[in-house]
Parts: structure tokens; C-alpha cells; sequence
């Protein structure tokens, strides 16, 4: 399991900034920085429109190498054309220079308001403070740094045996709106002093991501700038993973337990949510299907809402489900609120009142089972609440 | 254009009565009866999971004839079973054997709960007084007792001179909420005195259908008991409309109008809703390309809170358009916010305050121009807002 406090992997230093980029008494640059050059692998949007910073990570990513991650809030740099462009080689370069180190091992992250130029003359100042004061943050205060609609930092921890040495994979990441599957759906930072070469870093961190970031929506929407990076330095001075080691089954599951562990933290901490909801189909002919299944019930702004009134409105799954595009027979679908079956057989089980107390929790799991096949899926959103709509009404004001 | 006062067609009868289906104090039942065999057709919800009275008029609307439509509201039959299937057949069966007609030619409606029996016992005696007191109600009184969460009654009729006579078409319809496209997405009655073959009227409201009812969601849920049904009873004594006459183009424009006319109302009493919001996508690929963009922007819950904030916060339409799977170009796409140009070629105009004066207008139109094809396709919605949290979190207290 996750630590309680926050351990930080070997070799890796932080600091943040303010820029005021979107108004200012807040930092909200922060640069991740590794003392050795770390393998590096990175998952991306699937949106058809990128930011320019993810633009940049995405070709930068294939040399599978790195140093350092400069990130800022208030602001996504996409929709900036050349500009924008223009804007996020120049921060990384900045970096680069000051850190004595290659434009093309950093990389940048933004996230924030869309279609609108970043202020390079406040960007600029700050970029210098960021270097300059190197070490003199935490990882918790550089989660604080990314956040934009967020209440809570998010930032998990790690510790794995390998070769008699404890390494330790470290995850900061930020929601908390326009928060939507099929891709990393938010920006994310995972590191670790494990020693692993860059292809099975690669491929872990695509497993990882799958069942995590990537199972995880808060209102469907699919932003411009998701991006999961990782960063391995290698610093524990263990043999290098590889697809052969002994040590790479237990590191996936630690990497697993981590990236769930953030999406679990984003999904609660979802714009105006009050409560985590966990959507898990089983009995699916495929695991297409589960997923499709799952996502139509987790996206259903009539569930979640459901949900946040404490009705057992199971008849709101029921259409969501039949509306998903999964193969699924009414008279066969079995579905619980917590550990109360309200359907079975497609039919009311009158349990409505056990049912609302279920959904009283703190953490709520629906549970449907299609009966049709044997594949399964779990997604994790959030309920929907008049929080939300406020929030997203004056995002920009 | 559609009539300012709601005129009914020849021939047709209403009547309404309280069952106190889901709470005492409203007429929830309505029954439309023709005095002549009316030509009839139907389309239906695609979503897997469907209402009793559903399946039993998708059987039925096979013959294209018909007399009588019995519909309640407060609850859907959905989820229900057997049970619901006997009593959505003994709904229609009660109707007929009161009214001398065959139980073929009467087709139920239900909407309101999912999951719930029907109160037979309360709707027993409610079928006969609707029997008894045929002709005491209005079209618009019969559309006052199918609503659930609505808050207007929804009724448009429109004239149409055939062979120097003028026949009426006449619509009447309920939202509010689980309001979604690709079937029709509501209950909706269309009844015309207009004599016209039934292959004939099935595509004509299939083409209708496509344009307006298919073209609209207020939250992306689709329904379980969607269902528009359209009467044509004849008794107008023009020659029957078929593919040949001259009077059938004229026909299928009037019957346009009168759906989108109708889709409109739903949208503009959406759940919550403050606004109507057309989107209009042109310069697509194709038109599944078209439709796909209008419907990723229309349903994504970001630019509907931002149009209830009266941000023009372009950026999230962007996004949208970027993940709806349509083809498309960042550097191409120009989006309008009413009258006013808010990106060009992907960049911002920087014309936010004009463009946020635009959105308080009543009617919000916003238009993408794609600029990679010719193809386009327009989808009526409404904005999001707390309200619909409300009613969907309290919707069965």
C-alpha cells in the first residue's frame, strides 16, 4: 500500500514560483529536477487538439531520456498557435540554461484556461526564481503549485525492496475538471530512484495508465493538455529493470497501487464532488463492452446526480446501460448500490431505502453485472452537483 | 410557420383524468381517439432497454393503422417485466373494449420513474373516466398531463391548403430531462386530418424525426420510453398523399416545421434551463463528421455551464470539437458566439466581452466552421445549470 507521509525517491529536487499567471498570492510554477538523467516515459491526450507543451513532451519523449519538468497552472497554452509554440520551447530552453543542461531533456506541462497567451513577461522572472531555488520546495508543494480548480494537493508515495534496497516511486498530480478517459486525463508526475531502462519503463507506465488515469472521468470532457510523465533516475543503484527482472512484477503492482491511488485522489477531489463513486461491470461479453458499460454509467449526468440526492434511482443505470452500446439483456442485468442488490434480474428488489443509506458513504460503489460473459471493468468518477455548475459558470472570472 | 393559437385537426377527440400516478392534485393520464381509422407511424428509442408500452407499439405499429393513444405520466413502465408488459396491454385492451374499437389500433405511452410497477388500481378507474369524458379536454390539456419535470405544455399546429381545402397538423409533446439523439427523444403525439398512405407518412416522419427530435439532447441520456407517434386520419377527403403528389413536398415541410418546432420547446424547457442553445457545425468532412461535432459540443457539460456563466470561454468548444472523433484542424476552425467571431483559424479574436453579451441573449447560437469539407449539421440544446442538479437529485422525493 501507499505510504502515509510522502517519501521522496532519491536525486529528484523541487521548487516553486508565482507568476501570477492567472491572478496572483499563489505559486503556481513548480520544476521537478534530477540530479543524474533519468529514463523517461510519458502517456499523452488522444483530444486532436494539443497543447503546445504536450506537443513538445510528445517529440521530446522518444529519446526516452530526461532531466527535469517545468510546469505551471492558470493557463494551458493551447489554442495559442505559433505562439504558444514558441512560448513553451522557451521556457524549457530557460531551464535548460540555467540548469547547465539540454533544452531536449526538459519538459513542460500547462494547464489552465484555453485560447489565451501566457504571460512570458511574469513567466519569465519566475522561471529564474524556479531554478535558483532548487530544493527549497516538496514534492506536496509542487503538487500545490499545478493545481487550478483542486482543493486538496495530491501526491502519493511508495517504498519497494529491490535488491536489498528500499526505492521509492513517488506521484504528484492535479484534476479536477475536464476530466475524461481514454488518455492521462489530468497532469501527473510520477518519480522514482529505481534504475529501470527506458522501453519497460515505457510499457509500465502504459499499464499503469490504463487501469487508472485512464479509468477515470469526472464530467466526459477530454482536455487539451493531459499528460502523465515519469521520471526514473536510477539512483538506487539497482541493476536496471527489464522485461526479465524478478523485481519488475512487484514494481508494476507498486506503480499500479500509485497511479490508482491519484486517480482515486482526483476522481474524490473532482470539481464540486461531495462523494467518489466507483462504477465496476461484470458479467460483460468483452471487455470492450465492460468499459463502454462502465462509462456510460459513470458519465450520466442523471446517475451522478442520483447519487449526489442519495436516490437509489437504479433505473437511471439501467438506461445508461442500455443506452451504452455494450451487449446487455434487461431481464438478465443485476445491479447493487454498496452491498444492496436494488435489481436483479432487471426487476426493482424494493430495497430502495437500504439502497439510499448506502449512499450516504463517503465512497460509493455500483456494482452492475450483465450476466452475458466474464469481463469486467472499474471506473471512477464523481457525483454531480450544483458545485460544479458554479465552478464552470465563473471558471474565468 | 407554425399558428399562434393551437388549432386541432379534424376528427380528433381528447380527454384527461388523475390517477395520482406519482402524487395526487394533477390530471397524469391523457387519451387521444380518432373518429375515423387514422394511417399511422412511430419511431421509437434505440436504447437496449425499453418501456413495456414500447415494445408493445413497436409490434403494433407494424399494420400503420390505428384509432386511439393512451399515455400517463409519473411513471415510465420501464424495468418492470412481465407485470409491465400485462399491464401496458391491458391499458390499451381497457381503452378499446370501452371505446368499440380493436386493442391493435391503441397504443400506450408511459414516462415518468423507471422500475416501478404501474398503480393499476388508481389507473383503472382513471381509463374509464378518460373513456366517459372524451372531448371535454384540448389538445393542450392532453399535453398538460403527459408532463413530468416540464414546465410548459407543449402543443404547435400549423394549415396546409391541399386540393383548396386546408388541413391541420397538429403536435403536441413532453421533455424534459434523459433527453438525448439518435431515436426520438421524448413522448410526442402528431395528429393530422390529412388523408396520406401510411408507407407514405412512415417516412415522411422518419425524415421529420431525423431533422429535429434526432437532432436534440438536453443532458445525453437516452431514454428508455422515447416514442413520437403521428395519426393521419383522412378526414380532410383529399386523395391520399403518396411519394407521387403534388402536395407532398409542401406536406413534409409543414410536418418539418411543426417537429422542429416542437424539438425547440423541449430544448428551451430543458431541466434547469436558462438558455436554448443551437449548435451549428459547418465545413465538416462528411456528415457523420458534422454530427459528431455538434453533438461533442452540445453535450459537453464545460460550454454548457460556461453559457449559463456567460463566459465565452471558446477553449472548451475547441476541446470538444478535439475529441468528438470528427476530423478536424486546430488551425482551421473558426467558432462564433452569436454574431461574434471568438476564434479564428484556432487563435483567439479576443473579442470575449462582445461575444458574452451574446450569451445573455435568450437564444445562444454558436457556430464552428471546420473549413476542412462542406458538410453540416445543426443540434438544438439548453444550458446547464444548478437547477437541473436539483431536480435530478430530488426527482423522486
Amino acid at each position: 500500500m501507499a505510504d502515509k507521509t510522502i517519501r521522496t525517491p532519491k536525486g529528484f529536487l523541487f521548487s516553486t514560483a508565482e507568476a501570477a499567471i492567472k491572478k496572483p498570492g499563489r505559486k503556481d510554477m513548480a520544476l521537478i529536477f534530477s540530479t543524474a538523467e533519468a529514463a523517461m516515459a510519458g502517456v499523452f491526450t488522444l483530444n486532436a487538439v494539443k497543447a503546445a507543451p504536450v506537443k513538445l513532451d510528445m517529440r521530446r519523449i522518444r529519446s526516452g531520456r530526461g532531466r527535469a519538468i517545468v510546469a505551471n497552472s492558470g493557463n494551458a497554452n493551447a489554442c495559442t498557435g505559433r505562439q504558444g509554440d514558441a512560448d513553451a520551447s522557451e521556457m524549457t530552453k530557460t531551464v535548460a540554461g540555467a540548469l547547465k543542461t539540454k533544452p531536449a531533456g526538459v519538459y513542460g506541462c500547462s494547464t489552465g484556461v484555453i485560447g489565451h497567451a501566457l504571460p512570458m513577461t511574469r513567466i519569465r522572472p519566475a522561471l529564474r526564481t524556479l531554478c535558483e531555488n532548487l530544493g527549497k520546495a516538496s514534492a506536496v508543494d509542487a503538487a500545490h503549485a499545478i493545481m487550478t480548480t483542486d482543493l486538496i494537493p495530491k501526491a502519493v508515495s511508495a517504498g519497494i525492496r529491490i535488491e536489498n534496497k528500499t526505492g521509492t516511486i513517488l506521484g504528484i498530480a492535479k484534476g479536477a475538471g475536464m476530466i475524461c478517459p481514454r488518455m492521462a486525463t489530468m497532469l501527473c508526475f510520477i518519480l522514482t530512484d529505481i534504475a529501470i531502462a527506458p522501453r519497460t519503463l515505457d510499457r509500465c507506465l502504459r499499464a499503469s495508465a490504463a487501469k487508472s488515469f485512464n479509468r477515470l472521468t469526472v464530467d466526459g470532457d477530454m482536455s487539451t493538455n493531459d499528460t502523465v510523465l515519469m521520471m526514473a533516475n536510477g539512483l538506487l543503484g539497482n541493476k536496471p529493470l527489464t522485461e526479465k527482472s524478478e523485481f519488475l512484477m512487484p514494481f508494476q503492482k507498486k506503480l499500479d497501487e500509485v497511479a490508482y491511488e491519484l486517480a482515486r485522489l482526483v476522481a474524490l477531489d473532482g470539481e464540486g464532488a461531495s462523494r467518489l463513486v466507483e462504477i465496476a461491470v461484470s458479467g460483460a461479453r468483452n471487455g470492450q463492452d465492460a468499459e463502454k458499460a462502465a462509462f456510460a454509467v459513470a458519465n450520466s449526468n442523471l446517475v451522478k446526480t442520483a447519487v449526489y440526492g442519495n436516490d437509489a434511482n437504479w433505473g437511471r443505470i439501467m438506461a445508461a446501460l442500455g443506452y451504452s452500446g455494450a451487449f446487455m439483456r434487461e431481464e438478465k442485468t443485476d445491479i447493487y448500490i454498496g452491498r444492496v442488490r436494488v435489481a436483479s434480474g432487471g426487476l426493482n428488489t424494493s430495497k430502495d431505502r437500504e439502497a439510499s443509506r448506502e449512499l450516504k458513504s463517503k465512497h460509493v460503489k455500483i456494482r452492475v453485472n450483465l450476466n452475458v460473459g466474464k469481463a469486467s471493468a472499474n471506473v471512477l468518477t464523481c457525483d454531480l452537483t450544483e458545485e460544479y455548475i458554479k465552478i464552470n459558470a465563473s471558471y474565468r472570472s
